[in-house]
């Protein structure tokens, strides 16, 4: 089990606690002192993903901190950890929202049954699992164990709790909205959804979410086109800028569409295992709203006409394609504009002698990067040794760790290690304040860069429907291929083989071609994949 | 209905129009151009105060656009303008909560119904009034007609909406906390939670309301007190320091306290009407939900103990302190700390020529305002005058105006007017960016002051009953009696007079008298009011 190992009394124990705690143990923790490096073989965390792609999510999701089940059905805890990278998001997205011009609100929770009644192709194609509520009341059990509903407490009209809230929005529109003046309306609302999904899976399917949706509200056409390709192209920027992951925009088929829109917008993202994500999408709703709630205005001419409208939301399930498009075998890769902590410091020490005079260090350091804005954690425990420390912050994706030991403060250096590519190298402890800001953009840019890689070698032009069969199963990937544009088509397709049109690119050219599966012509081709 | 003014045809149109949206007309609005003022009788646009205070407040809610009731039975809607103001508390709030330590995180929406039967005290006295999930499926009407509860898709155990989240949360710690090790837990959540009110009132008192819940877990009594007392501090430095309204800190009696807390600690603040308002609460549950949920931990000595817990919270009920506490009857009055915009620029021109040499002006006068972190609004709409913008300003509460005419850029000069006092000053264009900072922190200062002398003015020690019945009538406000600590009194008062004992103040001196209500003796004064 231990090998090239000197280990004190103390140790044994301590690993034999982490052994005992991951009894599946195999991985290899490098421990490292200032003078020696111990390794040994000791508790596997997690599943690798050529193992188990999806038992990898679900250990790491885990073993980062990021969230778990709770033990009301289908609904997350997000931890701590996992919630400040949420925050994150939350603040760069905010700030893009409030950038083009919106602002935030909040509207109810309920949405009386009768309003998803209205816009038909909403309440015929939106998912009718959902929580309702019924009453509003409980009371002592007669047995006197516990409480139950008071049936006496029966509601009038049935509540939905939202699982999107275009409805009771436009409900509250149509009293605001009287003439072209009090057009557009530009509002963003963060809050909770609730779809009640039979199969959920952490951040990526869950009963209740968290999530931001934009709904806004124009005297034309035209405006509400271009605000909902803005928000589009808002969604692309922070995917790929900030959570460093490449997407293919486009426009969903009239098969995959939003229940109530007149054209979707998306934006695709690759996982590692080949299955596609949606990570954000954009809806045209054009008149259909305004239509179902009576909302008109009084344009410029004195007559009255509908309201155009969009709606726009991305959710907690980024998480889940953050966590995918960049994670290893050994825990979480955060690109630095999203990581909690930017740079963590691990001191090397044997004494409290050494320590102070680590630590005394360290606060120069940590407060000359805090300065430019860089989140630091010295992590001075005393109960854990640094190798114990190494594993911890490379399963929560810190981005650089800086290791400083008793030989470093001789010779003015620091050891600092990239958790992307794991390259370590012995770095001036003079230079760390200009150097670490470089290494951290350099980061940013490489897992965006590696996942473009990923992208670009598994994005394949298929043109039979025995290959696209065949490359589903052995190379998953996107797969882009002509389709005959119709539903029966699109239906076939994903009965046979589970993959879906993801969108159709914005950016396709045009290409004469026949249909993967009719042979019929076809003028471009279309983003396929199996998805999330 | 009008009188000393000139006004050109268009005006005319244009105030009958205001007219026509206001039939209730009384109010003066000052209309103001750069070398005449014209004051005409106008809409009068929210009820005097003295005339009807809940009137006035409901008006002002509506009228500064802060929130309304929505369709769904005791939700509000929390329009943008009011929502800037929550974020700006949220902003402040949550940067004092990671200041102190706290991390946020998130827990489910929805509470298993026998998670609330688990601590009995809670269950007992928690209002019995929630909203419970009992069904998961909607499903289309057979008469064709929108759509029904689906009766097959019966939930085994109801959910039911949160009230609060002590049940979900401290059923989590259970999973998280073995050891001394893990403890202590600081965590705080922003969410929305529902108490089925059968009256509510904007921001007061709504089914569905915004708030943040800190829950900590701590390993001795000691420290989960400290920590009590702690958030108490950070709530009461935020409502004085942020919200400029004084508050008294203090301990709630039994009768009062938090179904399921050892002690809980309130501050409470004084609106214009002379009621009390509890804005914020810290609760200290001793070991209370640890035993409900079996969440124990193993000490420093390996023994296994009971778990020590916190929990606090304050809520979008804070919106409507703030609004009474300050507003007059032109509106809102709202401190600079929290205000969305602090400086609104009104140009007062006739042709286009004279805006643009003015707005040339405005951009440096704002860029450099800016640049202090100061939220600056240019308000040059050409469709209203800017007697109706100042009113609307003065609405919504905006703590500076600067109206700048063509008169003002041959002097170099701007008129200020500050919505505090309405006092008005001619300034130097050049002084504006180091006495405008002043000025907010002045207002800041002075809006406090008011609020505070208000509230001292209005409190007062009551010996008799007679007088305690008298002082509720006819000059409410905090009253400072004896009470002889039993729960029959405090019952017997709130039942005959509708006064609750706030608090027990926590700076109360020691002081012998005699219970109002009992005669029987007391040891230090109370604090009672009639109460929000």
């Amino acid at each position: 089990m231990f090998s090239n190992v000197n280990l004190y009394n103390s140790d044994i124990l301590f690993y034999s606690f982490l052994l005992k705690q991951n009894a599946t143990a195999k991985r290899l923790v490098y421990l490292q002192s200032d003078s020696i490096r111990i390794t040994l073989k000791m508790g596997k965390e997690i599943t690798n993903r050529s193992e188990d792609y999806s038992q990898w999510y679900i250990d790491l999701v885990k073993k980062a901190d990021l969230a778990e089940n709770s033990d009301v059905r289908g609904c997350m805890v997000i931890k701590p950890y996992g919630f400040s990278i949420w925050e994150k998001m939350q603040t760069a997205l905010d700030k893009m929202f409030k950038d083009t011009g919106h602002t935030n609100a909040y509207f109810p929770l309920f949405i009386p049954k009768s309003f998803l009644a209205k816009e038909a192709s909403h309440v015929d194609g939106f998912a009718k699992e959902c929580a309702i509520v019924t009453h509003y009341r409980l009371k002592n059990s007669p047995d006197g164990n516990g409480v139950i509903v008071d049936p006496e407490a029966k509601l009038e009209e049935e509540l939905i709790v939202r699982p999107t809230s275009e409805t009771v929005i436009w409900n509250s529109y149509k009293k605001w909205i009287q003439s072209y003046r009090d057009l557009p309306i530009l509002i963003n609302q963060w809050c909770n959804v609730v779809r009640w999904e039979m199969r959920t899976r952490l951040f990526l399917r869950t009963a209740e979410f968290l999530w931001q949706e934009g709904h806004t509200a124009h005297s034309t056409a035209d405006e509400a086109i271009k605000e909902t390709r803005q928000m589009l192209d808002v969604y692309a920027d922070f995917v790929e800028n900030f959570m460093a992951v490449p997407v293919i925009k486009g426009k969903k088929s009239e098969g995959e569409k939003f229940p109530g829109a007149i054209d979707t917008y998306c934006i695709e993202a690759l996982m590692q295992d080949g299955k596609a994500l949606q990570a954000g999408t954009s809806h045209f709703l054009g008149q259909n709203f305004a239509k179902a709630f009576d909302v008109q205005f009084t344009n410029k001419e004195g007559k009255l006409e509908l309201v155009w409208g969009t709606s726009w939301g991305v959710s907690t399930r980024l998480m889940g394609a953050l966590i995918m498009a960049h994670s290893d075998d050994d825990g979480l890769i955060l690109p630095p504009k999203l990581a909690p902590i930017h740079v963590v410091i691990v001191p090397i020490f044997k004494t409290d002698e050494e320590l102070n005079k680590i630590s005394a260090k360290v606060d120069v350091i940590s407060a000359s990067l805090r300065k430019l804005g860089y989140s630091v954690k010295f992590d001075n425990r005393d109960n854990y040794k640094p190798g114990f420390k190494f594993a911890e912050h490379e399963m929560r994706g810190v981005p650089v760790r800086i290791a400083i030991g008793p030989r470093d403060l001789e010779n003015g250096t620091v050891e600092v290690a990239r958790r992307d590519t794991k390259e370590k190298q012995v770095m001036k402890m003079d230079d760390v304040v200009t150097e670490i800001p470089k290494l951290l953009d350099a980061i940013q840019g490489n897992i965006y860069q590696k996942a473009l890689k990923f992208r670009n070698d598994n994005l394949r032009k298929i043109d039979s429907y025995d290959e696209f069969k065949k490359a589903l199963d052995e190379t998953p990937g996107f797969i882009l291929a002509h389709w005959d544009g119709t539903k029966e088509t699109e239906a076939a397709i994903k009965e046979e083989t589970k993959a879906t049109i993801r969108c159709i690119p914005l950016d396709a050219p045009e290409e004469n071609g026949k249909c993967i599966y009719s042979g019929k012509p076809s003028n471009r081709r279309v983003l396929f994949a199996r998805a999330y």
